[in-house]
């Protein structure tokens, strides 16, 4: 299938989410406009604003309410993403320059800053306690992971461990909030919107060990950035552990992380390729897509149910 | 009146205010507990508080609301702080190292976020949307104001126009939210939350302009900061307009912030100091904090109202 098969029972309301985005990067300030524009419109695949929206069509579907919490779902991952390239020195997103390349890191802080805020009003206008809380605790987890220790050195032992919990921070949990409000705010029962929010959880872990595997595997100018890039920046993911874990003599991992050699990248990204660790990634992030799918038995069938699992099928199945 | 005397009325609940900032500088992540710690505890005079809290005292005084909203305005205050030094380049605050220069960039980009984040959680905390909406509002406006234009290039003719616009955004929009969230969550008429708000709006505007002041006639060793700072980092304030508007030959301060001729800033603090500019810079700011005071009028006399004219005071004749 399809993103635009799967995303079918919300193509249109995708739409007004789009639309949504378009007056938020309308602005009375010349360069935030600009800056706004860049960064808000077209791209990504809007998955985040998908799940919120499909995570609503189980009971009451208001678009009033889930039309703005689905843009703050996805401005508040921008939001993110702005800060993180520069943090990770990035230098490409989607195909295009990251945003503090082309405009500077003074003016993408403040972007940054900018879209946080801009989310957090959005979520405000669901006029839901619960929603607004979620969205604020969501935005601490982010943060506040990136700054755990265990970004830091690398430590075989609990690297493994370690990068569950980062990316659960840092990637599932936005997934989690978007099925936790879009539910919310459409009057689901607790039960089905706990199912939901393990449907989330295990969608956005196995999401995220695809993308780090194709940084190992993936194709260059599909992708829009280059390969290897997270080694390259000094992240540790699955793909570099299991290959450490199986290759206890080999230190180049440890070298390029601990000892910042990023000449040794190519060779490093050569090794994972032919030794079979993508495929035991690929298994994992399978366990979890398993787990997601088993979450959604717990939800009345429907068609919005049946492209939330298609939704996990084509993120395990993608090439960028 | 010293500050421990005009914070009279609500000494023990501004104790409430540290002790919550002191649990939230509690992290189970030690470099985040860390960073909290410094940024957060033994800083600043904690007006923003002392603010929300006294704009509270004339109707329903309840701290169940008033104590999480000054501390989510003094959270929002230092997490823009944190950012901004960096965008500034300001090696100091309060005498400390700013954040970015102790931890390093990556991290205070991140400190910044999570403070944001944490702050509209202790917002959230008051369940009030009225609240909450403000508060978003008011990083938008921060965070947007400071990409304006005006603060890039330097034109005489718009540039005390755009110093007024860029301190209401900066400085005085957090004031207005503290004085508005405390009024309204005390259950305050109307009339009387505007009038508040008026008397904040003036009280920033005050407040900021003799920060400016002090930037070219403080003491370095109160301060906790080099004098000459600002126009160092390419900010044009109040002091620098004027000199320039009497003294439109003299191109100095454009060969500072235009041509970023940092050496030159000595001699232009010299030929401010020396122009009798300070003296036109403090009547200005006298006349916002006569219509702060002013504002106050329309409010029931008691020692809160009493307290908060005061303060005005206290911000006038401040030397740090």
């Amino acid at each position: 299938m399809t993103l635009e098969e799967i995303y079918g029972p919300v193509k249109d309301d995708l739409k007004l989410v789009e639309a949504m985005l378009g007056q938020i990067a309308g602005s009375d300030i010349p360069l935030l406009s600009d800056m706004l524009e860049f960064a808000l419109l077209n791209v990504g695949k809007r998955l985040r604003p998908a799940v919120t929206l499909l995570s609503g069509k189980f009971y009451n579907y208001d678009l009033n309410l889930l039309v703005p919490m689905a843009a703050a779902a996805e401005v508040l991952h921008i939001g993110t993403l702005v800060h993180d390239d520069m943090i990770d020195s990035s230098a490409m997103r989607h195909g295009k320059q990251a945003v503090y390349r082309k405009y500077g890191v003074n003016n993408a802080i403040l972007l940054g800053d900018y879209l946080f805020s801009r989310a957090g009003s959005l979520a405000a206008m669901t006029d839901n306690l619960r929603v607004i809380k979620r969205f604020s605790e969501t935005l601490m987890t982010i943060s506040g992971g990136e700054l755990r220790e265990g970004r830091v050195g690398f430590d075989p032992c609990s690297a493994r461990d370690n990068y569950y919990q980062w990316i659960r921070d840092k990637t599932a949990c936005l997934f989690v909030m978007a099925a936790e409000c879009g539910s919310v705010l459409s009057g689901c029962p607790e039960g089905q919107v706990a199912a939901l929010k393990d449907y989330a959880l295990n969608f956005g872990l196995a999401f995220q060990i695809i993308d780090d595997i194709l940084d190992f595997v993936g194709d260059q100018s599909i992708l829009g950035k280059p390969i290897g890039s997270d080694l390259s920046e000094g992240a540790i993911t699955l793909p570099s552990i299991i290959y450490s874990e199986l290759n206890p003599s080999d230190s180049i991992i440890s070298e390029i992380i601990v000892q910042r050699r990023k000449e040794l990248v190519p060779q490093a990204v050569g090794k994972v390729r032919s030794s079979g660790v993508i495929d035991d990634c690929r298994k994992i992030a399978g366990q979890f897509y398993l787990k997601a799918c088993n979450s959604l038995e717990k939800l009345p069938d429907c068609q919005a149910r049946r492209s939330l699992a298609a939704l996990a099928e084509f993120v395990i199945d993608r090439e960028w």
